[in-house]
């Protein structure tokens, strides 16, 4: 993409109405912009990072066999009657309004109900599962206080997933299986995600982990066993249970007293809370009366649980987790563009020429390339490539145009190494 | 994508509900599912379309500088105050909703005011436009009688365009460059578009065009001179002023007194209205008082238009379109898989094992494939192909394994012809 043709509204200054690092960059890299309280607009920079993160969950998902769907947003206010939540989760928090008939409506904020209706349509024998329906679109929660950027904003997208399963031993498994795909994905986002126990408040159930990423600024204190460490990064040569339960609290129910780890074994570090599980079991089948034949023949209520993550918040995260003075420092896999291209010399017909070139060609290749083509100077172009912190700088001028040269710099570690420009692929091409 | 794991709820039955060839055959084949009035779940294989659709859509418009953003579905109703379109616009079809705090809120419809206010944060000078601001986002209508499926359903998927230029001139040329654009995405989507001028409603400006595509089952009688047909296959070669002027209208503004087509140029047809463009000149940045700096120093308001397409009506049009008695037949580019493999004899060991190795085969090709290993039956499998539509089918069974060969069935007219296994590439990859 030529940076002319794609508006990134990079900003000089630091908003000063912003109080944490991921609002404050993706503000001054033009990632987002606010539109009313706690409603932001994606802007290009920042939607691109948020279907690569979707993409990446999305992988995962399907492959441990679960589905894409998209349920509507608006929803009956009927079905939640009918799962007997209307009450007890439907909070002020829920937008909800009446449509011209004056049918009570709202702005689903989870789809544990939409997921049951869909399933009861068209499965009617346990030979049709498991099966597992999720999707990536918008929710809305009405923050009282909209604040920290898209850390606790009013409209964000999650991925929201609903597992069916004939029994509890399968539905375990599958739990499970998300729990592993979590973990999966997170690793493949360069974050560090610590998943630990939790409640399972209104969504129910008797089993629950929620997932934070590792960062100085997260929201909350949190200590785990250091083998964890270990464990995450192999996640095929644990059992699972012991990843499961290894000791992880956040500092609302860790104790220094009362912990069972001694204290050159636990770490301490803050974290982002950015998904959660839940096996809840026949909660849902059961209250909305949902049943399907098994093997003997006889109707039973499906089991199985469901699986939250929030897209938006681990794009703010992963900022929290990876920036510097200069920026965002972005993993290959999740950053807007896999590579920048500097034009140090837009006035030089033969350093544009090349440039030109060079970007078609990486391109041409599958590369995912952003080219600062602009009028703009030098100066400008490399405070702006480190401010929106796109992994790989490949940058040229007249100079060294003349010897035949490009500079590579890695945004991370700031290492430049000068490369001769027909062997730029060598570098590139990971 | 193996078929067990994809959930594919295809019904025996046609749905007696249902009176439209589209909303038929979207719930026969398992695309979609209703779960309220006029609200409609995206099943796997409908979603699929609707991310081939979109992606179509992203590549033109990205080639003629469109910026892809999300904008906030909630929108605030101050806004809409500003623009002075509150009264006009938003109708009983708005779905209206007040925030806990009280403030008036409305699930947007459409976008022109948030573009502005994008517009407005960023933008201060002539030297930063062109500028187009894009997004494919849920949209809703609150119908008073919903109905046809997704042809008038209350949530669906909309691509909505807003565009900035320094003055009529070029904001004109870029209402031809979108126009152009429409014509090519229709193309590639295998559908038959008729750009007609339309009137420009609450939208504002002076000049318009809706695009119909024609299917016999249409909702409107369109009319137009035939050489349009030959036009909108070459659209380069024709000079756009021709192209937009050429007759063509709907059966409202028809009369076939007046029609300036002798008869036997005049071709008549029924369309399904998928698109529409306006330009509108300063309507808003003027409404707004929204200003950027000329080149001359002096301060003026930007020009522009909008770009509609409603993307989920795309995907009932091409059903309306493209169907026969057996099930509906999509055009390759936005099939939602290019291919399926039909295992007839999943209890034969060595026909799955091939089966297996080609499936995986073509997978690693980057060939968008669907792979039907379940149980069923060859009849069902047959009916079940023809009915979701996959434009070439690849048939093995245990026969024709001893034969070392597969059949490849082209879904549009039938034909079938017998392929030796090693050679399937030189038949599947175009």
């Amino acid at each position: 993409m030529r940076i002319t043709q794609f508006h990134i509204p990079t900003l000089k200054e630091t908003p000063s109405d912003a109080s944490v690092i991921s609002h404050k960059l993706m503000l001054k890299a033009g990632m987002i912009r606010q539109i009313a309280s706690g409603l932001y607009t994606l802007m290009p920079l920042g939607l691109r990072v948020v279907q690569k993160i979707s993409n990446i969950i999305r992988d995962e998902i399907n492959k441990i066999g679960g589905s894409e769907v998209l349920f509507p947003i608006v929803q009956n206010n009927d079905v939640w009657v009918r799962s007997g939540r209307e009450k007890g989760y439907c909070g002020p928090e829920t937008l909800r309004m009446k449509d011209r008939n004056g049918v009570d409506m709202l702005f689903s904020p989870t789809a544990e109900e939409s997921a049951q209706l869909i399933f009861e349509m068209d499965i009617k024998s346990y030979k049709q599962i498991p099966v597992a329906f999720y999707q990536i679109n918008t929710k809305f929660r009405d923050e009282i206080r909209p604040r920290f950027g898209l850390m606790r904003c009013r409209e964000f997208i999650m991925m929201d997933c609903y597992s069916f399963d004939v029994n509890e031993d399968l539905a375990r498994k599958t739990y499970d299986n998300y729990f592993c795909a979590y973990l999966e994905m997170f690793k493949k986002m360069g974050l560090v995600a610590v998943p630990m126990r939790a409640a399972s408040g209104e969504i129910g159930g008797d089993l629950s982990h929620e997932f934070h990423v590792i960062a100085e600024t997260g929201e909350s204190g949190i200590f785990y066993d250091k083998k964890l460490d270990e464990m995450r990064q192999n996640i095929g040569n644990f059992n699972i249970d012991d990843l499961k339960n290894v000791y992880a609290k956040t500092d609302d129910e860790h104790s220094s007293e009362n912990c069972p780890i001694a204290k050159e074994n636990l770490v301490e570090k803050r974290g982002i809370e950015v998904g959660h599980i839940f096996y809840y079991g026949d909660k849902y089948s059961k209250q909305m009366d949902i049943k399907i034949q098994g093997q003997d023949g006889k109707l039973f209520h499906p089991v199985g649980g469901c699986y939250g993550i929030g897209v938006t918040r681990i794009m703010a995260a992963a900022i929290e987790a990876n920036s510097d003075e200069k920026g965002i420092i972005w993993h290959k896999s999740i950053a807007p563009f896999e590579v920048i291209l500097l034009n140090l010399s837009p006035k030089d017909e033969n350093c544009v020429k090349k440039c030109d070139e060079i970007y078609e060609k990486l391109k041409l290749q599958g590369i995912d390339i952003l080219y600062d083509d602009s009028d703009n100077s030098a100066g400008f172009k490399f405070n702006n490539a480190d401010l929106i912190g796109i992994p790989t700088q490949i940058i040229l001028g007249s100079k060294s145009l003349e010897q035949g040269e490009v500079e590579i710099k890695e945004r991370k570690t700031g290492d430049v190494k000068k490369v001769r420009i027909e062997n730029i692929n060598d570098v590139i091409r990971v």
